[in-house]
């Protein structure tokens, strides 16, 4: 049983949004490019997304100060109009398929000067010497990653960046906020679905930074990064005030909150839990507070961007009841 | 002298950009909006600003929370465009001179819910009820902010907003960053020089939210707001990499550093002076940062934006020698 | 198999620490309090901890703000004497059963004033009002955490409090830190193996805060606390030099930080597990550190006290290899 | 006018706390050692402090790393027992006289592996390599510190570290926390008062850490770290319920915090002095609140230590009125 039951009836037309249609892939989530697409709630949409690097990273050898260029990064397919969506709505999205693309090996992680959860950044500004850099390239199929001759990792794919046009801003691709962005959280992934709050007349939905797997935190800076087809279905829900993204999956309603400091980010998270408990499932504030105290769960989705991400949510056995 | 002696040769045209030659304020600082007005470097321009709430809170009975929305806040004269500047240049700006303008009481200051160092806020997410929301309305004249009987505080004005337009996004006016923005620092003040990185063609420089006195970290989450007439000097500096704002006054230089957590506002402006000292003062990295421990100088400018913002600078008597 | 077979070996003298002789419970962890037991490496321990009010919260009706009197929070049982023990050892404790012991209803969760993640606090310090105080009381048995009527959750006991005297510091039995201490998390459940580095001679172990299930963060500040009969069986070993808590499970190797902001914690819990991977079983220190971007785990144990905790850890499929 | 006029009337008996007095320096602050020296409130103590390396940085070709041994770190005079002190009271400590002593050249900062504000350290735990270290001595009189041959520093002394017991635990001498400890805070320096809140019975105060002169943040680790010959009178303040330490100087009073993140020192630091605005001179709280908004000032101690410590205060001009 889905909470909202949205994005998962009878689904509506199927689009394709190939590399061709999209032709030029976006660098930041905001209402001033046009459409590439106009879709309806109920729509089915099967996208070509590019990996991080835009695909540009090829060699183990190739040094990625040298490949790429800043604010180039994170191509996002998009901006997909969604009829009659208009602030105050919430933009469904069912995540329905993930499956690898490209020539192998086509995954690639890599370590990038001022990225990652143990090194010094742009902001958490350091004097010492930065990391050499570093390039993996591992085959992805649609049962493994193949990390190394004595190691293979499940095919666990997720979307990293997904998100809504704000109202004014547009942001850049590698930030993770309210409007979802590039959160890198494994529960985005087949079978659940992301809530998002409409903000921008049309909704405006980007996505892509698909992951093969990756570990809680990202810590090195980026996971196993890979050209994919995704496939989702958009519905609309109306009259529904959120300010943060909520995912739901078979058997659990999440939160998310996106912030630096990172207990900021579960501040976010839990209060906007508390607060869903309370508005749609009838539980008493405080009382929701202390339950969660018991039983709450937190997945660290990244550690290393612009906001760090997590979710905070509770088994919907423990929100019903199950005496 | 001024280590960079932009901005403050001869002075080319004058400019006025009153509130009607504005007519829209800006909400956010990007590259997707007209320019409101286009000058030479060297220009001299004559700045109508708004205060904060766009003059919207008018009485002390007034309640900020049905009279302000967002993300209609704290509007911005701008874009105005800077001949010939383009990405890689930085953008000099010698703030003139500051007057007050309006009917009295001219001057605002006001509680908001969940704005505000010391309450909880929509990222330091908190259960607890919000404080009362309150008005201030003070008289404010080119000497003194009238803020009660038996207390006047001195008119020390600043430019609360100043930044260039990124490259590619576009960022809310409440947000201060690496291209400038909201930073409620007390040291872009008249007799000043304030560098911002150009990253978009013609610069496209913002500003606005004059306050007419500030205390370090803007407390309560507003300074004395007030409408000004602001007088700024625009110079351009070709070829001068700079990632983060830099002021210079008579006797000292600051870098400007914005994150949260604070610490990383204070790393990122350390480390930026230690390289400016290093890059053009010809002193050495690891003597620029122990000396910093000796007689670095931090000047808090908001704890309570999006991003908190300070400087750390030093005087000019300790880069150049006293001896 | 254990990666260090640490304290599961041919098991040595049982004791008994009981309430009576335990009688004065310790409020701070460090060298100056005599030793309540003595014991040898290979010896298990059979310990009757308190709940973390120290029993004084019997009814819903109970104000804490009148019953706890700070600093005597959380008490702990100890210091336990382990014979031969020196700095620059690691005592292993095998976490072998917890049962909860008392009358019924012997759990209890509270809120308590500027305590909780969703609340203002003595450091977090904010002008809001607290919470209204609220005491929980429950039914806890072998199985279950009777919530309330219509939920009831698994018994999933762990010891909320366990560390080793610092070399010459008294820690409060409130603060997580280097030495374990008030970490609060799951995984420190019978099973497991937590590892801990010896600072004082004599080892000086101390232990307490049992939880009967607590949810990632422990949210509102307390979790089911309960008095329990906790057994343990510790050993020595030699010749490891580790600065943080590790812990082991059947299938998986974590490391544990605590700090503020919380990303810190994640960092020294990250990086610790990278060394650990580097230093025993001969992972390169990038690929580990690549390797845990791709399948680290991390698990939040509080939000909420003078420390945030968090684990980060690592399959041991993944460390051995799966192919 | 003090606020408090506390140690600064008829003063009592003189002591001297010299190098042989003390024998043994302290590195924890608590409890558990006997007094060295006995006062009573009046009583002046001229103590002779070591140096935060205890003198054993001699050379600059010296290498902290096989010199320095934790936890023996930041030597402290002390526990001077003040007769009649008990829990709840409150001791002021007037700062009489700074002066070096020691031979030349007696000043002594250093770059120390894990330690500063601009490196990785045990917590904010990162895998770039370590800086060099880095030892600079240098020569300081009663007038000036000796930087270079280009370069002299203004004489500022003041006391790093000064703190009294808690009531049970005994806290490392390199942190500062409400109890006062290495707060590395300018404004203890002569001509000013600290208050520190009693927790144990005879207050036990100790001191040390005294720089020549420091940066705001203390960016490199260390200050010029220098052995000194301190005077301080020290008196009781009965019934004044503190929770953190105070300053108050000739035309300023100030509280102070240290916590992590840098954020959460400044909300100490301010809410602390806005309940103090409110409890002794009258102040409305929120008028308070909004009035530091306009002309609080912020010095930040350290940024550096495992607390960051800084001070929020107000001229005494605009607590009582100007008009």
């Amino acid at each position: 049983m889905r909470a909202r039951g949205a994005a998962q009836g009878r689904v509506g037309r199927t689009h394709r949004l190939d590399e061709a249609a999209q032709r030029d892939f976006k660098y930041t989530l905001g209402p001033y490019a046009d459409p590439v697409l106009e879709v309806a709630p109920g729509d089915r949409i099967v996208v070509e997304t590019l990996d991080a690097f835009g695909g540009r990273i090829r060699l183990e050898s190739d040094r990625p100060s040298e490949i790429l260029e800043m604010p180039f990064g994170n191509p996002q397919n998009g901006p997909i109009r969604v009829e009659g969506a208009k602030k105050g709505d919430v933009l469904a999205i069912y995540i329905e398929r993930i499956v690898p693309r490209g020539d192998q090996p086509r995954g690639t992680t890599c370590l990038i000067n001022e990225l990652g959860g143990l090194v010094g950044t742009d902001v958490t500004a350091m004097l010492n010497d930065p990391l050499p850099e570093k390039v993996r390239k591992v085959v992805v199929d649609e049962n493994w990653v193949y990390w190394s001759d004595r190691l293979r990792l499940p095919y666990e794919p997720f979307i990293g960046t997904i998100g809504l046009s704000p109202q004014i801003d547009s942001i850049s691709s590698l930030v993770p906020a309210s409007h979802g962005g590039n959160m890198d959280l494994p529960e985005t992934r087949p079978g659940n679905v992301i809530y998002l709050p409409v903000r921008a007349e049309g909704a405006y939905l980007f996505l892509g930074d698909v992951h093969a797997t990756q570990g809680d935190g990202e810590l090195s800076g980026n996971a196993i990064e890979h050209p994919s087809e995704t496939t989702i279905v958009v519905d609309l829900i109306r009259d529904w005030q959120i300010n943060w993204p909520r995912i739901e999956s078979e058997d659990r309603i999440m939160s998310v909150g996106s912030a630096r400091p990172m207990e900021d980010a579960a501040r976010i998270a839990y209060r906007d839990l508390v607060e869903w408990m309370a508005d749609e499932f009838g539980h008493d504030r405080l009382e929701a507070y202390m339950l969660l105290s018991q039983c709450g769960r937190v997945r660290l989705g990244n550690m290393v961007d612009p906001n760090y991400t997590l979710s905070a949510g509770i088994e919907k056995q423990h929100l019903f009841g199950n005496v």
